[in-house]
């Protein structure tokens, strides 16, 4: 089977890797900028992959909305299947991409977009077969696991333990995607899409891990808590809600034990319980191989659908809970929890994430977390 | 699809209630014995079951070697696709069976005999679509581990606890199957035949955890260890080792972390890295769950090949490493670990189970656990 890989990153060259050594594909073409391309293989021109025939699965490489969301369209409207790691186009385009594959009769197929090399979206949706997924939450980005995971091994502070992340290439020149929460709240959208059935395309309260300190780890520490930041969401009688926040979790459980730059997704259905998976969340070969198993689940014929097709309304009341926010103003309703730190009782993810911008106006270093 | 079950006890009645509530299948008849049998469904003759052209899947959730190996090995020969969940049956006649399915065009789906609710085998089989499987561990023994961590919460010793599990149904009245570490024994060799490929029927190191103490368990933690009992095996360079021992893990580690009756197993490959796989491994549902998982890939026209092709030679070294005594006469070669215990260097999982039989027959108590 011939494939096109659309951008030569780390992740194209992964998908090259990886598909090289696989019998029976070959990597036919591969788009890159014109003074990158060299030999036979590479070209600058989309039309030569979008408009050879001989081309079956185009893999997506490379990041950010356009020129992706374009060439994924036409890839699809070409009748070609469609693999991509990109969580920023799936999350913005997925029931686009979804009704074209449809309409053109071919697949569209996201493994690698949401934790690396887990087979977390095939589990979700292999689990749907039987259940329906009533739940869902996890470590979903490698960078800030790795940062907060850094400063509790070395005591070091937040600033440092990024500039670190940055040198070793674990986090990007503009860190805000990973520390603000964007690229755990594309991932959150995928997987509250694929586990509910839902077009999830509300306005998701995200709240990211910028302000955490040493000192904010230290307070949890003392309640037998560890800090991560999570994706998560829930579906039952007709309603569903999703969030993306730091969460203060029990020193015992598995994910307040997740090292480096893992990630460790959770899914729950009623007769199968909870489902863990622990991988490599990014990275040229884990990205790599959760797309090459794409492309041979293509071509072993599975042709995953999304429906989009249960009528679930949002419910934030769904996602209720405790909060503990270091700040140097008592928010409304607060008891008192820690030195400098306040606990809000019974308010939504939502209701949260406004406290939490709230105070920042007062205290710009404030940090929040979800008691859990 | 018309399917029949083989044994109508906890888990037959799992897959009863899950596979009748998914579209397409049919619980067509029910084995069981004669003073047991209700309704049409139900017959104590196999020959009404094999006997049926219209059944197309049999279910054997009977447990034990015979009749259940007499049973499947009939099915297979009839055409019929056999699930099971019997782990004592697949790793003593695995490629008996693996061979009469593949003569028959028909297959053997065996995803529930280890881990339960856990993808495990799939999992497996599709990561060794693009990489060769090189290790895997894992806590496959739902009682043990429910037996560790009540000891570990609630301060009491080995025989109390023991006999809550069985009060509460998650230890047999004779534990040895589980606290010997038979069952986990039966799960690794079938874990090793389908991740390396190989016909693993050698005899496999099995130390147990029967004599773990509340005071060994104190001894460990002031190391920062937590003792676990694993299955695990490697392989490289034309060579594999299998063993089943206690592990004395880093406190920090997601095995040291895993609660009550919960499984979590590693496999890891050259490019995709580590994956780990947590869930229930035993019970009514989630074990009904992976057999109709089973059901639906068969119906999907899945057809699992096990080829026990590699021409692995067993290598003990492999699994070369340190280990813990606990016994009242240090071993040859041992250094002082801590009070009434002894540390060897460097011996083989092999070695070390002889070097503990050894102890044990000094020392009835002996406790033995490798250093991870």
């Amino acid at each position: 089977m011939k494939i096109a890989i659309l951008g030569y990153g780390t992740v194209g060259r992964g998908v090259d890797s990886i598909a090289s050594g696989v019998e029976g594909l070959e990597v036919a073409r591969i788009l890159d900028l014109p003074d990158r391309c060299e030999g036979p293989r590479m070209t600058s021109r989309y039309e030569d992959i979008v408009g050879d025939p001989a081309i079956e699965v185009v893999v997506e490489c490379m990041g950010g909305l356009e020129p992706a969301h374009t060439f994924i369209l036409a890839a699809l409207e070409a009748g070609k299947a469609v693999v991509t790691s990109n969580k920023a186009v799936v999350a913005a385009y997925f029931e686009e991409f979804a009704r074209a594959a449809e309409a053109h009769g071919t697949a569209l197929l996201i493994e690698a977009s949401v934790g690396g090399g887990i087979p977390w979206i095939a589990s979700i949706q292999k689990a749907r077969r039987i259940d329906d997924v009533t739940m869902f939450s996890g470590i979903m980005n490698g960078t800030t696991n790795y940062i907060i995971d850094a400063m509790a091994k070395s005591g070091a502070d937040f600033a440092p333990t990024l500039a670190r992340a940055q040198e070793l290439g674990y986090a990007e020149r503009d860190p805000s995607a990973d520390i603000d929460g964007i690229d755990v709240r594309n991932k959150t959208i995928i997987t509250a899409s694929v586990a509910f059935d839902v077009a999830c395309t509300q306005d998701v309260p995200v709240t990211g891990i910028r302000n955490i300190t040493k000192a904010d780890m230290e307070l949890f520490a003392r309640h037998g808590r560890v800090v991560k930041l999570l994706g998560h969401g829930l579906a039952h009688d007709g309603a569903y809600a999703v969030a993306v926040e730091p969460m203060a979790l029990p020193a015992a459980s598995l994910e307040a034990n997740v090292p480096s730059n893992f990630n460790l997704v959770t899914l729950e259905g009623a007769t199968v319980g909870k489902l863990k998976f622990y991988g490599q969340g990014a990275g040229s070969l884990p990205t790599g191989n959760a797309m090459v198993q794409d492309v041979l689940d293509f071509a072993e014929g599975r042709r995953p659908s999304y429906r989009f097709a249960d009528d679930l309304a949002s419910d934030p009341a769904l996602l209720t809970g405790s909060y503990v926010l270091r700040t140097t103003a008592a928010p409304a309703g607060a008891e008192p929890y820690d030195e400098g730190a306040w606990l809000v009782n019974d308010i939504t993810a939502e209701q949260a994430s406004r406290i939490y911008q709230d105070s920042c106006a007062t205290d710009p270093t404030t940090f929040m977390a979800r008691l859990v």
